[in-house]
């Protein structure tokens, strides 16, 4: 699959159409969201290391010009370009991990407008989906509090590369493994699984299937026990089986219950593996888990030590959808810089016009994190600022922001056509969103909300072009 | 990205201690679903063609071998088999476009376990989503009634793959066309597009901006009016945009209407362009819709042509999951077929053992669909035979069912491994769509639901499985 094609046809029609119209023109674009899936605080950033991937080899091969020249829309030079397209542009982007903000742009795309528009449909379809399962991960593993969630979708995520972006994206969210080879492989994921019911169905009856499966794997015995019963049948064969592990001198895994009321099972289970002295046997629950679910198990202190989420997890279920746009924010012609705004009735909706910079402010004695700010990029942050808030329930007031180190959020990753950014390995990136969530959720714990504000210019600059516009 | 790779590590583990276990045996698994997405009546079947490539080119490279070999779980003679993987069984199938209900068999796998569990994870992904994605494409193009509906979701759907995969899904369940440009070019799918709100924005004007489009595509001029605002801006701009067009010979095509109050402005709109005489140009809408929104709107006679959606359909966001299953009904031993079971304390979990045949019933006289009956291989099926609902409220009655035509539903898509099926075109298929879904909806006007009924001799053999496990 050439990711390039994935494509939609309007983009070719404008970028054709900024060929004729508008050569030499160069369009500034900011990626951001507006809303946070499931009602959350913030989004976790994932899925750079694809879009530099699919930018930096961003081509068309012979049987895709045919295609595009058949379509009788464009002009032979514009066939041309894209013959030879090679991104000349620069991006900028707020690495994997981070917890990012509504209308933050998560990523910066400068360059000749005709090639920037051709990027358009492969960025936000790899960063909208990676960041949302990223975020949905997030969210299930805090429910988890520390215990073990291995990411089990792949059979219900949305096509063979939501599979395998989607495990990536699930460790960076803070899962400890995925069951896809594919994934594990590419990204050096860790890598977990069991069996199915299949495996005991297949033997004439459960213990013989158990029998073979320790043969096979003493040192990873992990048994399936719903398959017919869990309390009559699957948990006394596997005690059977881990006795006799344990006698051979294998340390037995554990069980896993993938239906029925788990938390019920899981409460019996545990009580007749410690009576049979099998208190190191850990018990993983399947079944159509997700956050709520957990955390309610949790709360009630049933005995579980690991989750194997599938679909709620790989398609984030209950809101399947990060909603990221790509919008116009500048036009640069002959050296100058033109700011644009998308206008809306809703206010929220107003896009944030020029060339900016964010910021993530930390107050200079505790080093706490206070709050993120949107400035434009020629803007001096230091010290003292003033702001006005984007998001929350106070809006539009003016506030001095002062006693801050500033941070930017953003980094450089591609300049004039070159990657100069490199992706840390997806263990470090879980890392990086431990230690920022655990500081921004410090925050959090102690406000309402996470203060956005954007600078008195930016402001200004949105209101200047909002009369304009209206005018 | 080698879909074969695509799969859950314990589809490796598995199939490594069959090879050990249950040398020579075969497995018969069928693929099939519970519950249908939205609470709708059936699924509309759809990813066979994407299953018959992925099975057909299943293989590891040498890179894939290596990382199989490093995780250190597998015995020599299962690395030789996945080197000169080549599946040598059967599969047979629902055609795409065919209503599905509950636990009928989409897919029926039949061939050596350690081949057929390794192809598990790859088919389910690939059926689950299509045919969520079809069905929530016949939901959406249903509520349009005949109104023409864009598939535009590419940079919100769940990864590459999903964009590709599901455009053609979505043409599959109704919709007339797709943005996406490789899912056009790589199955001949029609293609539309419009415009972005960046055209608009990188000219100093919308005038200037509408005008150099209606240059560029003087027979393709549908303009989008929501940039600035839709009635004091977008749509005065473009009827001058248009007359001009129409004075040089051209038919302008329309205006898209993005935001805000659609059903509102659709009116608006209308009159304002009927009364400049523009009766041709048509109105299309796009912005989160969906199935609900869309026949909400033309139940209220709103002016509406057309319809873009994009991440309600692309994702079926109401629903994102279709939880198909890959389970285990038989396995085939020296020539004796031995029918396997997997219990559940819900009924309908039972999964229906042995090797069966799935057919739709017609009525002799009136040719209209009557139910399906699901049987076993070797069961005569004519004229007459008793039968017992599994769906629906009456459950576990007995009926004899008579004067029927009973069409199987399966066809051979694989017979010892080799091709012996070719896929239609997709929008054959979207025909085939069209007429089942008329004939279904038609019993379904008629009674409360559409029953599925077993077998007198598929439920005594359930029961007897059901009581030997349970013993």
């Amino acid at each position: 699959m050439n990711l390039s094609m994935v494509m939609d046809l309007y983009e070719l029609s404008m970028a054709n159409g900024f060929q004729q119209s508008l050569a030499g023109d160069e369009g500034v674009f900011d990626v951001f969201y507006r809303k946070v899936p499931d009602d959350g605080d913030f989004v976790i950033s994932a899925g750079l290391e694809s879009v530099i991937t699919a930018v930096r080899d961003f081509h068309f091969d012979a049987d895709d010009i045919q295609y595009i020249k058949n379509l009788n829309l464009f002009t032979p030079s514009f066939i041309d370009m894209l013959i030879n397209f090679k991104f000349t542009g620069d991006i900028s982007a707020i690495p994997e991990g981070i917890p990012v903000l509504p209308r933050e742009p998560l990523l910066t795309v400068s360059g000749p407008l005709e090639q920037v528009q051709l990027l358009e449909t492969i960025i936000l379809n790899l960063i909208n989906y990676q960041s949302l399962i990223a975020t949905k991960a997030h969210r299930i593993t805090s429910a988890a509090q520390g215990r073990a969630v291995m990411e089990f979708g792949s059979r219900r995520a949305q096509g063979p590369s939501a599979a395998v972006l989607g495990a990536r994206a699930a460790i960076i969210g803070g899962c400890s493994s995925t069951s896809n080879v594919l994934a594990a492989k590419q990204y050096g994921l860790p890598i977990s699984g069991t069996m199915a019911h299949s495996w005991i169905q297949a033997f004439p009856d459960e213990l013989t299937a158990f029998k073979k499966w320790a043969e096979i794997y003493p040192d990873n015995c992990l048994l399936l026990i719903d398959t017919y019963d869990v309390l009559s049948s699957g948990l006394p064969h596997a005690i059977q089986v881990f006795k006799q592990l344990a006698a051979d001198g294998h340390q037995p895994i554990g069980v896993r219950i993938d239906s029925g009321d788990i938390a019920a099972l899981a409460r019996e289970v545990r009580q007749v593996l410690d009576q049979a002295g099998l208190h190191k046997v850990k018990i993983t629950a399947s079944s159509a888990l997700d956050e709520h679910i957990i955390h309610d198990m949790i709360n009630d202190d049933v005995p579980l030590d690991s989750f194997g989420v599938g679909e709620k997890l790989i398609t984030s279920a209950t809101s399947p959808v990060l909603s990221g746009v790509f919008k116009l924010s500048a036009i640069r012609r002959h050296g100058e810089v033109i700011p644009k705004i998308k206008i809306s009735g809703t206010a929220s909706k107003v896009t944030l016009p020029g060339e900016k910079l964010t910021y993530r402010l930390y107050d200079r004695v505790t080093q706490q994190m206070v709050g993120d700010l949107i400035a434009l990029k020629h803007e001096q942050v230091m010290d003292t600022i003033i702001g006005q808030r984007i998001n929350g329930k106070v809006q539009s007031q003016e506030e001095t922001l002062t006693h801050f180190i500033a941070i930017p959020l953003q980094q450089q990753v591609f300049n004039q056509g070159q990657v100069v950014y490199e992706s840390p390995d997806v263990l470090h990136i879980q890392q990086v969103k431990n230690k920022n969530v655990t500081a921004i959720t410090q925050t959090l714990a102690e406000r309402t909300d996470y203060p956005v504000y954007i600078s008195k210019a930016l402001a200004q600059l949105q209101a200047e072009l909002l009369n304009h516009n209206e005018s």
